[in-house]
């Protein structure tokens, strides 16, 4: 092109702004309890009238659907019904697509009859995915009905789905303004369930709270048993439950806060998940998310502890958490070298080339590395190997089972 | 559920934050220069030198692929290809998912090594929901090749596709970083593309600029004929194609900076965006997308006439000035009262539930209107009948072709 155009200054225009995000998370009991508003009210405060598209996981439709149904029906509002599987291989772009097209037969608009997803963080995922991409982003309902996404999914901004093998390849960063909680979904929850949203609570507690950690380690047992529904009587103290969550969710919040759109790619809530996507991707269907959290977790630990950040008793110690929760420490893609180095490399990218890893200092607290080292990862995983087996579950989490 | 957990007072948790966005629109000749480092510098001030993914139209790979390929080459940044029809049936999912398997096959990182979209409208709509998608969201840079991309794309925070029969259903805001331009490349550029291009320059006179109107009309023939390559010779000023540009794009910039996620959904940049999107989808693939909006700017013309909101003699301005630009002023579909009325509909969804009709209220300035009735719309395409036919297509328009 002409050297004599090439020789004027660039011409710029620059555009800045910002958008301001607010989003909440209420816990209700009753829910489900025709006379409970919370689930028909929209962001805003106004109660909508207008026909919603209301998503169900399949589960909590067989559970639940009839008392859903009952809601809507007493409080007037039309609904169209949509149920999906709540399984990894259903985070695909096909459901995204299929509720997208329910959308578009409901007629939705742009603010004022947002859907309802009401299910575990699978359909949270999908629904969520759906809502940011309709007309360019539509508000949403989040009802969580599992302890993972009562405790994690409850806070994030994050939606994704999976994509050409690797997990969460595709999504956005678009919070529901409504997240609406009810502990007593959780009776339903099969129990390997709630072991598994044991599993980020137990992340949570390694990185900031120690209180929580010695909760999990005197009730954890006790509230997998109780599905954290409180008895009032049983060995269970009343507020455990409640103490539990709500510190698992007070962190989580104080965590995302700060670095919603994770501009800072040292995130500590990344704890436990370096290792772990690409072990959860390979071992499909075997491991749940939690589940292969928590060795990650543990194997994380064996890292701290062979560069001396804790000691081997710490460490001893979180194993044996693990092991009370009913979770598995270990697992033999664990072991594999190659594939944990793969692993990582993927996470570096993600993390734009750095590794930026969360190891732990002591229990409550993390700092991150950024030269670990492949005979460091092999080493570890000779530790992994040694964890293996059924030697380690212990006799307890039999009757967990 | 029990009462007493019921009577119980909701916990409630708040996420609120700020998201801080910038991007910039530059200007810059000769951009396939190889000493010209603006196509490689990243967000940020740094030079990529990891693997690449370039998008290319089709039509732009023909032209330009061998000196984009130079550019690169001789600048030792290793670049994997990808190119892909601009044309409104590939706003398609398919199309956005083949992209994010090249992100994939290519490596690409969060930040550092970000793919480039060299093409129009379309290629930036496909390629930037990938983006938008990828990792939950990756920067991207976008070099606009057409006149619409160069004047209103180039601006806009959107990406979309189309799905189930509708136009951008689905997509995201989320500009690039850095978005290049050169008018140059508007040298190859069919006649008829051109047009279309302005079709929203024409917008924008119409709805803020009295100025650029003046432009249009005095020079909007020259320009097209020119493809606004400014000869220095000829009966187009040297001047006129950098001001046209530089108001069209001062002018959408200045529009889109206070309400860039659209939360305000009176927007006066939606004049000519009512009743074409559905208009467009039907005729495809006969009208081009500044086509049809070059119609719904005279058909709210009119509507505005009706209204006495301005003179008639204003409306026979507004329409000669569109048929100076070679614009056909109407379409059969803009006499069909049930089709736009369907499309106005569907507008009303989008802006929840109001019409927020922008119309004029002189040429540079717009009123909202929110009643507008089904007979006034059978009026206007009443006299929108009248307006077609070759008759009203005058001699100076073959000339353009
Ligand atoms: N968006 C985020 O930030 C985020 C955070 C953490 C996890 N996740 C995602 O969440 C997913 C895991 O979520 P999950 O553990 O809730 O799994 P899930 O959605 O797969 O649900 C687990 C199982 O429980 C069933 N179920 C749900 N509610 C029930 C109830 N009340 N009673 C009985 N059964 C019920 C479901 O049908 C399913 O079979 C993963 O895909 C993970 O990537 C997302
Ligand atoms: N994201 C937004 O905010 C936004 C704004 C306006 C329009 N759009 C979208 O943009 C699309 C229209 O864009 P467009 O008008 O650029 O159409 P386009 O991308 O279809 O390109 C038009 C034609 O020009 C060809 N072409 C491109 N560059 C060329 C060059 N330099 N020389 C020769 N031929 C060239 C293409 O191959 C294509 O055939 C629509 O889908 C519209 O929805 C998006």
């Amino acid at each position: 092109m002409n050297s004599a155009a090439q020789s004027r200054e660039p011409l710029r225009w620059t555009i800045t702004t910002q958008l301001p995000v607010a989003y909440e998370i209420v816990e209700t009991p009753g829910l489900l309890d025709p006379a409970n508003p919370e689930l028909l009210s929209l962001p805003g405060g106004a109660t909508g009238t207008e026909t919603r598209l209301v998503v169900l996981d399949h589960s909590v439709s067989d559970l639940y659907g009839e008392r859903i149904r009952a809601y809507f029906d007493a409080n007037d509002v039309p609904v169209t019904y949509l149920s999906m599987p709540g399984d990894e291989e259903s985070k695909s772009i096909g459901n995204v697509l299929d509720v997208v097209a329910k959308l578009n037969e409901v007629g939705t608009n742009r603010l004022s009859n947002p859907p309802i997803v009401i299910g575990g963080g699978v359909l949270a995922d999908v629904v969520g995915l759906a809502a940011s991409l309709y007309r360019r982003g539509i508000p949403y309902i989040r009802v969580p009905t599992t302890l993972l996404g009562q405790v994690d999914v409850s806070v994030a901004a994050k939606t994704g789905i999976n994509f050409g093998g690797y997990r969460n390849r595709l999504g956005s960063y678009s919070p529901p303004p409504r997240t609406l909680i009810d502990r007593e979904f959780l009776a339903t929850v099969p129990r390997r369930q709630i072991r598994n949203g044991m599993g980020e609570i137990f992340k949570m507690a390694l990185i900031k709270d120690l209180r929580l950690f010695e909760l999990l380690e005197e009730h954890g047992a006790d509230l997998i048993e109780a599905r954290f529904q409180a008895s009032g009587g049983g060995p269970l103290p009343a507020g455990v439950p409640d103490e539990v969550i709500g510190r698992a969710i007070a962190g989580m919040a104080e965590e995302l806060q700060p670095n919603l759109w994770e501009k800072d790619l040292r995130r500590s809530v990344d704890y436990g998940h370096s290792f772990s996507p690409l072990v959860e991707m390979r071992a499909l269907p075997e491991l749940l998310h939690g589940e292969a959290v928590a060795m990650d977790c543990v194997f994380s630990a064996v890292l701290a502890a062979q560069r001396g950040l804790i000691d081997e008793a710490v460490l001893e110690r979180i194993i044996a958490a693990a092991v009370r929760l009913g979770l598995r420490p270990s697992h033999p893609l664990f072991c594999d070298v190659d594939l944990l180095t793969e692993a990582l490399a993927d996470t570096v990218r993600h993390r734009d080339g750095k590794q930026h890893l969360p190891i732990l200092t002591r229990i409550g607290e993390v700092c991150f590395l950024d030269d670990l080292s492949v005979p460091e990862i092999a080493s570890a995983a000779d530790r992994m190997g040694r964890l293996l087996g059924p030697a380690a579950v212990p006799v307890a989490a039999g009757r967990l089972g």
